[in-house]
């Protein structure tokens, strides 16, 4: 029997030790012997519950136990999840996580730490929810040379673009609704901003080229601006408007953003809608694949982590080599990035395209009935290129990069 | 350094060798040391190519030098591969093979070996291509009770009827069409009779559950009945019609078959077209995962023998845990599984579609203009029901099964 402890009861870690209950045969089969829960460390009680006799509230009451082969880290956030989950690697306990932010933040330092610890690190929930990416991108595509990983990574603003796009709601409302359904938390900025796909396709990043991302590096850009009237054009164009996370890697560096792009319906991204994630992955030699499922959840996300809990028992005493090295990878400008734009500009088309024109060289023009405004989509140019263009012409009201 | 050889020059071999060419940086990195192939054993002599030096002719060659740790076997077919793929694990050598018929045929006894000799017997190309499916099911998924696995693994049928779907063409043209791109082979038997996708879900059963699956208990039918107006009602009802291989599984039994199923447009693999595989898993914490991508071709499947080579070498001296026992699966019989179908009656339905409700209850009628039949869609019912009320109807052209 091995022994672990969950830190943090909240919806991924009470996830963890419903499924350890619920699929304990499995579990048990597949890693030879049964796993125990014998604490869970939370600043709440839970009296009357099954797991009232485990809580405990003091770190060093599992630190210190030399019975507790790994330490499961579900608390979100940096402190105190960065101090704990180093001293449990340290203390010789193999360590599962879900926190995005821990593993982007400090990654590097803690899979260090694992292997010279001989203890593993795993962060398989840390990216796509329940969809399997981490360590297939290690494991099953290890002889590729990985080109481009793009993906949907954020099942909140995702469920918002959708029910924008389907059901013509506003930002405001949709963000409402995926509040009232607790798809998005009180404060969203995480998910809306973008950052929570940052952090997630600097993992990748990492992940696929072996070398530390500093995702502080990667243009990010949320779905705040993107409004109703963005995704009727995106409509009578036959697109989407999806927030995307991009990696494409080319020898010694990434260019990587965050950003909402207009996509055609060809895209193999299109289709993905509500909370779900996908993620494809293009190499050199395969071509192009795509990871599909449940991007957040409780039990999905933390059926992640019990394969990475598994794992990690499975290796007891040897270190399994996965994640990246100390190098840092460069990621490129903004600046230097090209892309098609959707432009929305104020006036009549017949009466300003060729102004347009003159400033964008060819464009696309779309014209929606009862609107004071028409838009153009340009042709490729790159960020600093359209930003000094753009300059030239008064009364744009939206920019959308586009990839149709 | 680490010796390989390499067992059939065909378009997965060779495949192989050039990957090992052009990616050996990479691979060398993931491995810790380079790989050089020793041998190529092939019928046939490639004079004046880069491999000339390395081809032999008999397999003794390979399996009596200590030198050799691994041997990819890429031939096809059983014979002789069973035999040298055996001797070679008895030899103590790793195997990584792409061959379906081998796996599915001799699975259960090759793990074994593979298992008593320390070595690794690893086969995720023999299924989804160059898709990540293997390893993922057993690693990932490890925590997952699975409770089903449906997929479109045969690239070629999927070829073929996205042709007759998107282009309104006849069983025979398709054919045709994929056989002079080289999708589909002179005889296409394999391919359009069903079997090469009844070995893949074998296999992809097996990995779910644990336990060995016998390939010739499940229910086998191809698409050679398939016609193009069957795509014309298909289009109607916004459907399609795809190959599946399909399996559910409950405690010790798997409800397993192969066959067309007409899938409407919310179903995940209603968008997998071309010679793309799509491979859908439903896990009882998990959801719905898909996994998706090239499900044939020579670099994609090369790429997932490479990841293969990777995996055995890395583990040198050790065997790694994948794959399925002893125990045999049993596989329910089809006439106990329920579908909706889709029937096709000669006749108007004005005449007869009285006498249809008499026979199947409750159906949704479709009639497409000129012409001298009509076609409903009936309620659920099993396969035995089914056929025993069919026989009461005369003027019955087609039945497909329907899950939408």
């Amino acid at each position: 029997m091995k022994n672990v402890a969950v830190m943090g009861y909240g919806t991924i870690g009470s996830g963890v030790v419903e499924i350890l209950d619920r699929n304990k045969e499995i579990i048990a089969k597949k890693l030879g012997e049964p796993v125990f829960v014998k604490y869970i460390l939370d600043l709440r009680e839970f009296p009357g519950t099954p797991v009232e006799d485990k809580i405990v509230h003091d770190f060093s009451t599992i630190v210190n136990d030399p019975e507790v082969s790994m330490v499961i880290e579900t608390m979100g956030g940096l402190k105190p999840a960065y101090a704990f989950v180093k001293a449990s690697l340290e203390a010789g306990k193999h360590v599962a996580t879900s926190n995005k932010a821990l593993v982007a933040a400090y990654g590097t330092e803690l899979i260090k730490i694992a292997k010279e610890h001989n203890v593993n690190f795993l962060f398989e929930a840390s990216v796509g929810g329940g969809i399997p990416v981490i360590r297939p991108l290690y494991t099953c595509l290890a002889g590729e040379e990985i080109e481009e990983i793009t993906g949907i990574l954020n099942g909140t603003t995702n469920y918002i673009l959708t029910k924008m796009d389907k059901g013509g709601e506003t930002f405001e409302s949709a963000l409402r609704e995926a509040q009232d359904l607790g798809y998005a938390e009180r404060n969203p900025e995480a998910d809306v901003e973008g950052h929570d796909t940052c952090r997630k396709i600097a993992i990748l990043t990492a992940m696929a080229t072996g070398h530390e991302v500093n995702y502080e590096h990667i243009y990010t850009e949320g779905i705040t601006n993107i409004t109703e009237v963005d995704f009727v054009y995106a409509d009578s164009l036959r697109t989407s408007i999806k927030l995307l996370g991009s990696s494409r890697l080319e020898k010694g560096a990434a260019h990587a953003f965050v950003a909402p792009v207009m996509i055609g319906m060809e895209h193999p991204l299109y289709s993905v809608s509500d909370v779900y994630n996908g993620i494809l992955v293009k190499g050199n030699m395969l071509g192009t694949s795509m990871f599909y499922g449940s991007g957040a959840g409780k039990l999905p996300t933390a059926s992640a982590v019990i394969a990475d809990i598994i794992e990690a028992l499975k290796n007891d005493g040897q270190h399994v080599e996965l994640g990246w090295d100390e190098e840092n990878l460069p990621i490129t400008s903004m600046e230097t990035m090209s892309f098609r734009y959707f432009v929305r500009i104020k006036g009549i088309a017949a009466k300003r395209l060729k102004e347009v024109e003159e400033v964008f060289g060819n464009v696309e023009a779309i014209e929606l009935d009862h609107m004071d405004e028409f838009a153009v989509v340009t042709d490729s140019m790159t960020e600093k290129e359209y930003d000094n263009r753009a300059k030239q012409l008064s009364g744009i009201r939206q920019r959308i990069r586009a990839e149709f």
